[in-house]
């Protein structure tokens, strides 16, 4: 790339709807000089042979070109976070082109998701609000018992990226106490930093907040984590085989034995991937009362069917595995986006490269 | 007082209800050399005179000796946060006993109960909540549209007190901008500080939270406030004459019109009291779409009657009068009492003393 301008980039655009006018003119504004050609596809479908051979940037959620058609293309940009529903695709194996990822964006809703749900539930907003719709004014003993706030509980964050920084810079305000677990030791300041896209304003660059850190990939590293003594575990990770199925039945009850408060169990957050709980063992620790509730965005499988006992389980909050939307997605990954294509015009390192092989 | 010991003090405990056994051994845990009396008075009923007499430390909200039977009363610790039920009571204008409050101790909770309600409306919680019910899993357009998050949102918390003050420090963890509106001017790093109680882990001890400071009493000074393009208003002023009816509709139609996102009107937030606002005005406001919406912890009157349009009103959130409740709020109240009688021992100034004459 070196100093000669890359020529007016020929943004491909691949989305599972049609693009609302208003989102169009937002990204022709982001990028004034590009072309900007709009496909709706299905998900996974391959961008046609035409498309793929004439455009230098390919942003998607699960749309690529073969590699023989991928030509030009200068970088591919996903708008999800994780790819672990594309490493196999041959654009991916058999080609070189950087590849971007949206991870960082989902930081500030996914954080804002956990917060709410925990607080709905810590404080049984369901209560007001039922009363709300027969019009009643509740009375002041029944928010007395059984209530308590966040103040100088403890949460243990699995997974310390952008959206586990993003929950723990906001525990940290409320009063409670951050614990960190990676998959690899972050023993130094330099190893602590996020290095990827931070929404301004938000995030733990640094790695400050955390009063402690922990790492490992086995179990015993996870167990030692897990007797903490902690009141909240929240799961960030990204989905591999080794993360499938890491908290069970006998996670839930070593939490459950090494609570830090004897009448307040164990609060469960998944904003990751349905698969990385034993949800039958769930099932059984909210059925006992080994964990005290569950705020759960992604489920096993998706979409939940409408018989599955998770509906109804005591004290269970889901989602259909929207906490990281909103009407900021699209401007926020298309910032990286933007960021990048000033890099590569730079010949400089782009931010939320992935790296082939890592499997995430 | 000077060196001699205080004898043992007698507390006497007067409360609306009977107090659990646990909660009486966790307060006698707290001052084990007291010899603590509970009583169950009606809400304003006089603390009979054969138990004033003997007392040396009154906890209350809203029951009082006479100043002839508060001979031996060292200080009178209220519950609650503000005394504008009680400032006229004898035992507060006609002796210069020490009164304290409980300011302070209820910044985590109506902080959680306010970041709550403003993530409940802003993330359509209702929408999951609803179809948890039906088992149904939502489309995934539902949570693109209409949905969005705080980062960058500016928020204006009129009254900057220890409740403003964590609501604030939360809001900047959530990548919000803090502005300040207070009385007296806060021109000072010293003026800026809090003074009283604050729960170890929270507050805004500093006041480096806000990134501007406002002040005023008369309605240009408000207004000027509420021109600075704010997404939310949250309203932590203690009721007095001046602040009685303080926002009506002009008010609401400055914040609408000087708005920061075209597509978003401003949110208002009320956890004081309910005669600050003009009800009927906020009504209009809501009805009008002036206001994008409101939660209220209070309301006039309360209860708020059950054929109230309040109750209907769009887009609001009502619960009543709750926000600052919980299993924390005694032990938190009687640590602040706790202090003070080491205090008074010590012949220190008192923290959360009343100062009589200021009207809160």
């Amino acid at each position: 790339m070196g100093d000669a301008p890359l020529p007016n980039p020929v943004i491909v655009l691949a989305f599972f709807r049609e693009i609302p006018p208003a989102f169009r003119e937002a990204i022709q504004n982001k990028f004034p000089d590009a072309n900007l050609e709009a496909l709706v596809l299905q998900r996974g479908e391959p961008i046609p042979t035409d498309v793929s051979r004439k455009a230098t940037v390919i942003v998607t959620f699960t749309n690529l070109p073969t590699p023989e058609d991928a030509a030009h293309i200068k970088v591919i940009h996903f708008l999800s976070a994780g790819l672990d529903h594309l490493i196999h695709h041959p654009v991916l194996t058999q080609t070189s082109i950087p590849v971007t990822t949206s991870s960082g964006i989902h930081g500030p809703p996914i954080a804002e998701w956990t917060i709410m749900n925990w607080l709905v539930a810590s404080k049984k907003y369901a209560r007001s609000y039922e009363n709300q719709k027969t019009h009643t004014w509740g009375s002041h003993d029944a928010y007395m018992d059984g209530l308590h706030d966040q103040v100088g509980k403890k949460v243990g964050i699995l997974g310390y990226g952008s959206i586990g920084r993003q929950i723990g810079r906001v525990c940290a305000a409320m009063g409670m106490t951050v614990h960190a677990y990676t998959a690899s030791p972050r023993t130094t300041p330099a190893s602590r930093r996020d290095p990827g896209y931070i929404v301004p304003g938000t995030g733990d660059k640094d790695g400050t907040v955390p009063v402690s850190w922990h790492h490992g990939t086995d179990r015993a590293s996870l167990h030692a984590f897990l007797a903490l003594g902690l009141d909240h575990v929240v799961v960030c990770l990204p989905l591999t085989p080794q993360t499938t199925h890491m908290l069970g039945a006998d996670e839930f009850a070593l939490l459950s034995a090494r609570r830090r408060t004897p009448h307040i169990a164990p609060y469960l957050t998944n904003i990751s991937r349905g698969k990385v709980i034993d949800q039958a063992a769930l099932l059984a620790s909210l059925a006992s009362g080994e964990l005290r509730g569950a705020a759960l965005d992604v489920t096993d499988p998706e979409p939940l069917p409408g018989d599955h006992p998770l509906w109804e389980a005591p004290n269970v909050q889901i989602s259909p595995h929207v906490s990281g939307l909103g009407e900021e997605y699209f401007p926020r990954s298309l910032d990286i986006l933007r960021e990048n294509l000033g890099r590569l015009e730079r010949g400089e390192a782009l931010i939320n490269e992935y790296k082939r092989g890592k499997g995430y």
